[in-house]
């Protein structure tokens, strides 16, 4: 198993604060040593950090902590190999081009049984979650040849798709394209949303706190989703197990379940809050 | 114009030396200051570092010069743009999949009215770098369904659409999809080997040299290429105008002519010794 944080924000937004928490996991406060990842987009671009060293350790994650990428959708990941080796290839957040856009995707959980749809995009290491995600965008493809889903199929490709893949084992997983982000939650997960008025918040993985009324904008939106809280004097929402949450804007606006008795999409959020 | 930067090595290298003087190519000894990139194959995996501001400034150059990665396979350029804005999407090495396989690419020079075979690789930024780049990826799969071509193969497509990508501007470009590294020099292009017995190595950008034989073992390999000489002390090749270069293992194995006149590829390097 591994750690997964997200980011999605209605401005360009840095994540040091929550990553220089979230990196904690990854080999001081959890046990996650086997790489790590983050990928930011920046307008239609897209610019990915990875390593095979353990987060905690890592120069790499330490620049990251420090430089203050701006960004309005981020997919951070630290593994846990459970399947594939310790590779640079099995690291996540996985890329790939479809629909000329770029797609980002970690996972946390482990797939049994597993094998991807064949289609135009392939695996390039030997982890399920690559496959999984492969998988995930040759269905985008099947529905939509161009690659360019509205809002509406890429809900119900992917709603289909975690609902299929969960039968195989744990999914819980983060996806982007830069337009939206999709959090879905198999077994862990748990999100909240920052907006004015903003408060003081501090880490639980690291004794750091933060005022964001310093640092934002009365109108500034930004959904963090991350598999265990981040910090521990704010109210985080746990998403209830096998759920898909779409964001944009930093705004949480369509979810569905994804149990394998089927069940009908839905607007409104069916998650619990705490 | 822009300026280019490849290697491939029969060992894992770090490219700290050679991309120390390259750096100060991007706002220092040179003016390309719209960005810089540079990605390194490590087995399967591909590690891709972009960046909107000057090298020589960029804190993320920095951890690049300081922060030895070893690979067989390295891309970098750095970013003068002529067409596309100033953007992440626009940065080069451009990445993309392909049968399996990442594949790396970076281009100096300008193309006037082209427009790539439509395909399944899509371009994401507004460059005509980008275009060329997915144009040639559609060819290889138009010849390679699979996306697998054997290197008689590629050397075939990769000629092909360098002679005529070329008649549309200068078309100077590296490509690599981790087991062979293309060098194109349409205007500029230079290359060296390095291998035993090793000597003193001195930049031409900075006042730092190296002295390779504390650091290589006898048997290792290393090509480097780049737009102009990266040092003033060691005989480099000027590679001729509008003729391809295969590298594979540190070693140049194959070249073919890209003049528009057709003409018959070669198993025997056509290069010029200075």
């Amino acid at each position: 198993m591994c750690q997964l944080l997200g980011m999605n924000a209605n401005v360009p937004t840095d994540i040091c604060f929550s990553f220089t928490g979230f990196r904690q996991r990854g080999g001081r406060t959890d046990h996650h040593a086997d790489g790590w990842g983050i990928g930011f987009f920046e307008d239609a671009g897209c610019r990915i950090f990875i390593d095979t060293e353990a987060s905690v350790n890592s120069p790499i994650a330490a620049l990251v902590s420090a430089y203050p990428i701006r960004s309005q959708h981020v997919i951070a990941h630290i593994r846990k190999a459970t399947q594939g080796h310790v590779r640079l290839q099995n690291t996540h957040p996985f890329q790939r081009e479809v629909g000329g856009r770029y797609w980002l995707f970690a996972h946390n959980g482990d797939l049994k049984d597993f094998a991807a749809r064949p289609g135009s995009v392939r695996p390039v290491g030997d982890t399920d979650s690559e496959e999984a995600f492969c998988h995930l965008l040759n269905a985008v493809l099947a529905v939509c040849p161009d690659g360019r889903p509205s809002q509406e199929q890429l809900l119900a490709v992917v709603t289909e798709v975690a609902r299929e893949v969960s039968r195989h084992g744990t999914f819980n997983f983060l996806l982007s394209n830069g337009e939206w982000l999709l959090a879905h939650c198999s077994t862990q997960l748990a999100w909240i949303t920052r907006q004015a008025p903003f408060s003081v918040a501090h880490l639980s993985d690291e004794d750091v706190s933060m005022d964001f009324s310093e640092h934002a904008a009365a109108g500034d939106r930004v959904a963090v989703i991350a598999t265990a809280p981040l910090t521990d004097n704010e109210a985080w929402t746990i998403i209830a197990p096998q759920t898909l949450l779409l964001f944009r804007e930093g705004e949480l606006i369509a979810s569905a379940g994804t149990a394998s008795t089927p069940e009908s999409l839905s607007a409104a959020p069916s998650v619990a809050t705490v």
